[in-house]
């Protein structure tokens, strides 16, 4: 299937405004036809955009717009910017006016793609610590969106996606030790079908693969070193199988990421954090995108944080960046083909 | 530092006949010019590895000598072989009489190489399902090897070392959720101490670098996700310096094993099984070898299993038996200079 670029634009969150988010965006912006990125626009922040990108020494011309429809004529020739929401630049030095900015930019470029004028959303990083102190509720950006969009946040999936491998975690932020105690069958096959699901209907795999990895050492070697292997995750590929998902496992995480491994499927399901980030980030560090699965509209993001550290020094890689923003417009011309031969 | 080779050889015990030890080493015997691997023989199996060679399509002329001295002469023109330890040769078939055939092979492999005959052990693979059947009572050739040089198996640390990585896990074969409760101060510092001495003695490392991960997603988050890091690898961290030890962490794990990241350690010290073992895995599949330091001998082994499924087929890659000869080779000759200049 050879696929158009949907009609709508995406819109982009700038993030942190002390961190690389903005940068990263006119960098990506500047770099938009070598790397055929589709049309998006900044929500908010113009002045900090152009700060931003005079850091890195480009004068990003931007252009401020009314409308997402707008974006398409404005987008070779100026970088386009939505809503006025203002705010300075202060790299490296986030404070509470910036994480207002921050999650400004974030409410209304979520609220764009939800009431369908936007195709999908990118967000830039942002720091939870600042968001925290101003109030924002939620663990991350995923849960907000979520709630934005009407879903439980247990049925927003996270997945890694790097050049040369996709992985979801089935647990995400808490300790090791508790790891083991929030695996369950239900788990893990509500997770595997929303990716299952997502790989069909966003990348384009009629038959996703889906590897599940076991959660101790040789997944468990038959019972030997811990019963989940057999308890948990043995049922739960058998369920998925059973509902016609290629599923298989639980299969031991220390070959699964192997050159030769990672031929024989689509997408590895890791049990926790580490499983999934330890390998993604080794071998894609400076490219990995955090896809939301499960909701009704596209969400990506660039898989690194604010880099507070490294902001406005003009060195930080927009691969991740650029990647995300790639990846929404396939998603969303996916979905706008498929809206087109419904 | 420039290194002669030692002068002796290396001792390698041939593992199961019925995977793919045997064949691995008569492939490294034929490579040993273009690989410049320091002279090395099996240690029995005559039989087993004449066939095994041919299944590759080598008839590696094998000559049967009295004494590790002879080695030397002979190793140009012939795999030597020491010790009258027969048996057939049954790829992919382990059986009783195998077992027994692996371990007379270690057994006499581990003595010559403890009462100073040869200048290192190299173990080709073995199962341990097969040994336990016969009565063997340690869990692997790990514990076998130290408890035959007098050193208690805590005392016996695993480093997985790859062209790109090295990496030592804190605990080895147990469940994930026992992880948490088997890691300790104590534990780490011990371990950590056993690593920079070998790094120092048998990698010629002045002043290894020991970058030491977390045990939580993000290392913690300064305790909001897990405790040990406070409360156990930053004291061992601590105590691990105080001492001269050129230790740093915790790391997040998640991206300890990137490029740029990797280029700031000599060997990363990881939790538990699967955080060492992923990437060493994902980085250099083939060509992962087990060395194990804290012996007053020196022990390598190629980082794979006894592959039944692929004996026999003249398929299984010897890279690891190679680079785990080579390593022994390199070890053995730092130690012989030392021993010189002392």
């Amino acid at each position: 299937m050879s696929l158009r670029a949907s009609p709508l634009p995406l819109a982009i969150s700038i993030g942190d405004p002390a961190g690389v988010g903005p940068e990263l965006i006119c960098e990506a912006w500047s770099r938009r036809e070598a790397e055929h990125l589709p049309p998006f626009f900044a929500v908010g922040g113009a002045e900090t955009l152009a700060e931003a990108g005079r850091s890195r020494g480009m004068v990003p011309p931007l252009t401020a717009l009314d409308h997402p429809a707008q974006v398409r004529d404005a987008f070779a020739s100026a970088l386009p910017v939505i809503g006025d929401l203002r705010g300075g630049y202060h790299p490296g030095q986030p404070d509470e006016n910036g994480a207002r900015l921050a999650l400004e930019s974030l409410k209304l470029a979520t609220d764009l793609v939800v009431r369908g004028d936007a195709a999908g959303l990118v967000t830039g990083p942002i720091a939870k610590a600042e968001l925290a102190r101003i109030g924002f509720a939620h663990p991350g950006q995923t849960e907000f969106v979520a709630e934005a969009c009407g879903v439980a946040a247990e049925g927003a999936v996270m997945m890694l996606a790097g050049p040369t491998l996709r992985t979801v975690p089935m647990t995400v932020h808490c300790a090791l030790a508790e790891v083991p105690g929030r695996l369950s069958v239900d788990l893990i096959v509500a997770r595997a079908r929303i990716v299952a699901q997502a790989l069909q209907r966003d990348f384009g795999i009629a038959r996703p693969r889906l590897a599940i990895a076991g959660l101790n050492p040789h997944a468990g070697e038959q019972g030997r070193m811990g019963r989940e292997e057999i308890e948990i995750i043995q049922p739960a590929v058998a369920q998925l199988r059973a509902e016609g998902i290629d599923a298989t496992g639980p299969h031991p995480a220390d070959t699964l990421f192997a050159p030769h491994k990672r031929a024989g499927y689509d997408v590895a399901i890791a049990m926790y954090h580490d499983q999934a980030l330890v390998p993604l980030k080794t071998l894609d560090f400076d490219q990995g995108v955090n896809v939301t699965l499960g909701l009704p509209i596209i969400r990506t993001s660039p898989d690194h944080g604010t880099a507070f550290d490294i902001a406005g020094k003009g060195i930080a890689r927009a691969d991740a960046m650029i990647a995300a923003i790639r990846m929404a417009g396939a998603c969303a011309a996916r979905r706008a083909a498929a809206r087109q031969q419904a």
